[in-house]
């Protein structure tokens, strides 16, 4: 049984989601122009998006944006894929954790790494998202860049997810998947700015959701050039040099875009600030905010300050009127697998 | 007679860089398929860029590299345009250290600024580039991003070269230019690897070289998102947060685009670690080196440890046989302007 949800969930995601990002820019087929966003229901999120899409990809309106500006940027825990029970970084860096605390045991003493090792519902509760970064870091520096991508690419393979036993990157979300389709098929450049790790998104982001690995922004830690026996290699530091977070979104897209969004999508405080930057601007903008609201066929949470917190975030995108978007009412479809809600 | 030069430079420039960076990926006309390359001489640096473009751009070819693949990094100071007989930037510091001494009598007592205010040949001539990135950071913190930029535009709308009496940016290189559009025209993607400023260069990129602010990595201080007045702005910040030069041009690539590049220019120390690191990867690899040999067209150095060093840079560029340029043999054409060499 669960083979099978394996097997549909890995073709469906291979027929959804190009893996060639080259081609992701080109223009779309007659059949998605036909029908955008068909896992959206008709409603005012999928209405507001096509209208703001019309509008500003138009020749000749008043609210045409030239396509060099054409940027929309995605928070990705909760807003691209699911971030329950914990963040799917987070279970990564606690397998990682297991299996060098199992070998090194003067880090199995880390007690941030002892309790994650532990699989302890309390202190796992207790994990912000300031822990998980600094845990990356510290089990992961001291190996090359491509040691430490295909350490994740092996874990993306094996790891199951545990509520629906399938690869955590079988849990994105299908209607965003169409999202970021139908805004390329009209010529805007799609990012991911993301709280997450910069180097472990880029392993499955071209794969996954068409977005190239220089489209990625996130968290990172200080990198090192080093020529090792004549080989020249870039080695994982143990410190950070940027948490793409809250504030740090805006100047993450400054820093990696050059350019403010004209649109941006996230779903919690730590998007706030990349929406209040995005809205900022002159001409047309389009805040999105994805509500978690369907507790049956995903999860059910919209205020609380767990994860990073959610309630300036949730009563901001109300209190402007930005796009909140009810994944129970609106979303006909949740995740791209078949036997998957 | 400036102003006809002017006049000149700027059609030039006009015709040849296409401001709409979202028109620069599409198919090349018919001229440039036939003739790609009109600046460079027939010689081996012509013959290898063709030869290296069509081996990893056409179907079947053991060397073929997809499209997601097609990465090519640029230094921008002395590759792309000229670096003589200072940094443009540097000029610019200068220009800029002037207007603030004049105003701040505090920031007049700063030995650097109060040296390179001075104009004094010796204060110049010891200027290193870490001095600069120091300066410009010292002297436009506390101000928006947008400020910021809108002072480097207006400088280099104002500024004229000293020796040629031009602005700035009409001394790029003509023949790289070309470079750069037929790279494009195969599908690489372009990207500007400097040690100069991210926010100074991102100014000018798209226009003079058809480089959106994206694919352009450089050194970079601190921004900070606050909101101000209800209005979310950016912050540009004394401290420095990345020096994009030598062993952080790797760093830059790694960090901003993710994927090892596939060819590499560059003209200095500065540049070697990354035409080693483009050199070390797996499959075919072009390592770009240009050579200023042409005093009565450019500049000639090649050799001493002034602006960040070139022994190293040329002694392994020669020694590992990378593709070098002669400015004096293999180009036509140094600048775009009609009036200009």
């Amino acid at each position: 049984m669960k083979r099978t949800l394996l097997l549909l969930a890995g073709l469906t995601l291979g027929a959804c989601a190009p893996a060639d990002s080259g081609t992701a820019n080109d223009s779309p087929d007659a059949g998605t122009r036909a029908n955008p966003l068909p896992s959206w229901n008709e409603g005012p999120a999928r209405t507001a998006i096509i209208d703001f899409v019309e509008r500003t990809t138009t020749a000749g309106s008043p609210d045409f944006v030239p396509v060099p500006e054409r940027i929309a940027t995605f928070d990705n825990d909760g807003t691209l894929w699911s971030e329950q029970p914990i963040y799917f970084q987070l279970a990564f860096a606690i397998d990682r954790s297991k299996m060098i605390a199992a070998h090194n045991p003067e880090l199995a003493e880390n007690p941030l790494l002892a309790a994650l090792a532990s699989g302890d519902e309390n202190a796992l509760a207790s994990v912000t998202e300031h822990d998980l970064v600094q845990l990356v870091a510290e089990t992961h520096s001291g190996m090359t860049l491509e040691q430490y991508q295909a350490i994740v690419a092996n874990w993306l393979d094996v790891a199951r997810h545990p509520r629906f036993g399938v690869p955590y990157q079988a849990l994105i979300y299908q209607p965003m998947l169409e999202l970021l389709e139908y805004l390329r098929a009209h010529d805007y450049k799609t990012f991911i700015v993301s709280g997450g790790g910069i180097d472990f998104m880029r392993v499955f982001a071209e794969d996954v959701y068409g977005i190239p690995p220089e489209q990625v922004v996130g968290s990172m830690g200080e990198t090192e050039f080093e020529i090792r026996d004549g080989v020249p290699v870039l080695i994982k530091q143990r410190a950070m040099n940027f948490v793409d977070d809250k504030g740090g979104k805006p100047v993450g897209i400054a820093r990696f875009i050059g350019r403010r969004p004209v649109m941006a999508w996230g779903n919690s405080d730590g998007d706030l600030a990349m929406l209040q930057y995005t809205m900022g601007g002159d001409g047309p903008r389009f805040a999105g905010y994805v509500h978690h609201d369907d507790a049956d066929r995903e999860w059910a949470y919209d205020r609380g300050s767990h994860i990073g917190g959610f309630d300036k975030g949730w009563d901001e995108a109300v209190e402007k009127g930005w796009t909140v978007v009810s994944m129970k009412d609106e979303w006909s479809k949740i995740y791209p697998g078949e036997n998957l809600p």
